[in-house]
């Protein structure tokens, strides 16, 4: 898809002409991988304000091969020190990279002394957020790829389920593994982030990492995960009750239910995203439970598990639409058990699209 | 385990007082981990040179209980921008901390511009590595996670090997995923890194990831993988044959066999480390198989299952008693087949003490 990358270069080359600056040394992979579709571990890349054709792509021997084919309408140099090849030459052609911006949000002190000597007598600026700026936005290619990741995670959440995967004596850490093998079977390449599986008490704790713990009937089951597909990631929590469920974990989780589809209800463009938060937590605020939503309501999600905009009580930004956000409120009583209920959705003009499609009606387990 | 951290921290007090600095500002994770004990995803450290006294930790307030119970030992602060929230805590004791050090190998210059605010009159003095300078030589409580590691690897390829797991049919992917869950099993808390199962022609790709080609009888298999305990990585590559070995596998088998003998051999304290990667290529070379053995011969690893030292042709320095490292040569002919065979070990006065124990002879499965 080299037409999807050129694409997203020419909307980069806008901001750097409102920058003020001739060029931009890309030096995050993820960005790196946004812009030419290179997927390998050591690259940088020259985004040239005129165009693809003073753009320059570096990556080294390893990737000689790989390159070729994943950025064939690029020029591509080959040299282990990626970035610091990329400086020389922009030093020896100054005279179309007078000020030329870098990443100064990722690049190391150390080597920002360094590169300020390879660049000679360039102006190296700093240009932090640029690309993170389109990125937040996603395009259709995108999008495939978030779906793709979600029905991975949809899709193996129920064959868990119909598998009785979810049953008394398991333990938090084998429903993990479970579950992380079913995704790769419909597809991920591994999971979006450390899967969080908390059984009974340990549902509360709203980051868990599994442990040895074993699921009992009365639990609440809280499963949080995700699947990767073409670097995309995707972001769901469901949370179960293993037998019949006891009024204080209906209530509990009606009112969960209830602040998630009011938080969805409020992703539109042009919502301020501290809105979006209140909107949810309003909710359980008038259930007397604000102290127990502890965390923000939810963030965007891509390339990243944990990116741009974040969803809290002191966000600040409007949604635009193609953003991709996770919608996450949480209610966790310390001892007892939480309930968290989230989806992966897309901003769209005619109201929020679901990625992950898993029921979010209460399922007890049987 | 306070002791061996305070001890850490004692020994890291010598090197800031070698600097000229009071102070060393720790925003690494795995270097606070290694200082603390402190296993979570946000946090800063505040070592001073005087002593504990002055030293604090930071960490936000998802680790309130966590942090208390990992770092019972330092005074503990709770704040979401952990390295800021210490910065101020230097510019309001700003007698003790006058010149102070920040590993600048990883700070950001965005990062660095807002530190610099907020030390306000405090001297911010570019130390990159000093935490790194310690980690390089293993104490005993780290040699005894790399060992559970490579245990866990070992027992994970012998159950593997024993439950047929390497048969013609199976694909590389699948041998992957069984592998790594088979090292679950044995303690292992996710791999170290991406697995490389490769057989057949792709055993000549160095670094090949695992793809949907299946097994066949008369290939080379290898398996390049690790296991992960208490944060410590192991690293091991195992070549094995399907069926008979042909005689052009025997001999590349008996190549590399003696290559990574020769190199086991020369480590010892005291040797250079450009010359540890010279007595194992040289028996390479001297088979007139030098151009096929692309890489360097290994690397430190620790809680980064790449660190330093670095073994290769250009490598400087020498080798310490402690230190851990891989030793690991291959030789790859281009559309036919590789081998590497790899270990993890200790460089020790007696020499080398070895972790990964499976077998190293040819072995051809059945």
């Amino acid at each position: 898809m080299p037409e999807i990358h050129a694409h997203r270069r020419g909307a980069l080359r806008s901001l750097l002409t409102e920058s003020g600056v001739d060029a931009l040394l890309v030096t995050d992979l993820l960005n790196i991988r946004y812009l030419t579709g290179f997927t390998g571990s050591n690259a940088a890349l020259l985004v040239h304000a005129s165009g693809d054709g003073r753009t320059v792509f570096c990556t080294d021997g390893r990737y000689t091969t790989q390159s070729a084919a994943e950025v064939p309408d690029l020029e591509r140099v080959i040299e282990r020190a990626s970035a610091r090849a990329l400086a020389s030459h922009a030093a020896h052609d100054r005279a179309h990279h007078r000020r030329t911006g870098f990443e100064s949000q990722y690049v190391s002190v150390e080597e920002h002394e360094v590169l300020k000597v390879r660049f000679e007598s360039v102006d190296l600026i700093r240009t932090p957020g640029l690309v993170e700026q389109l990125r937040v936005v996603k395009d259709e290619v995108e999008v495939e790829a978030l779906r793709a990741a979600c029905a991975a995670a949809d899709r193996a959440l129920a064959d868990l389920v119909a598998a009785g995967g979810l049953r008394p004596g398991r333990t938090e850490r084998e429903v993990a593994r479970d579950l992380e093998n079913r995704m790769l079977e419909h597809g991920s390449s591994g999971p979006s982030f450390d899967s969080i599986v908390a059984a009974g008490p340990n549902s509360a704790i709203p980051h868990h990492q599994p442990t040895g713990t074993e699921l009992r009937t009365g639990d609440f089951v809280k499963l949080d995960f995700g699947a990767t597909v073409d670097g995309y990631h995707s972001d769901m929590t469901r949370t179960f009750v293993l037998g019949e469920p006891a009024d204080w974990q209906r209530e509990l989780y009606d009112l969960v239910h209830r602040a998630q589809a009011a938080g969805t209800e409020a992703v539109r463009p042009g919502a301020v995203v501290s809105e979006v938060d209140a909107a949810a937590r309003s909710v359980i605020v008038a259930a007397g439970r604000g102290e127990e939503f502890s965390h923000g309501l939810g963030h965007g999600v891509g390339l990243e598990v944990h990116e741009a905009p974040s969803f809290a009580t002191t966000g600040v930004g409007t949604l635009t639409a193609g953003m991709a956000v996770t919608v996450e409120p949480g209610v966790y009583l310390a001892g007892r058990g939480g309930v968290r209920i989230e989806d992966t959705l897309v901003v769209r003009d005619t109201g929020p699209e679901l990625l992950t499609l898993s029921t979010k009606d209460l399922v007890a387990v049987r």
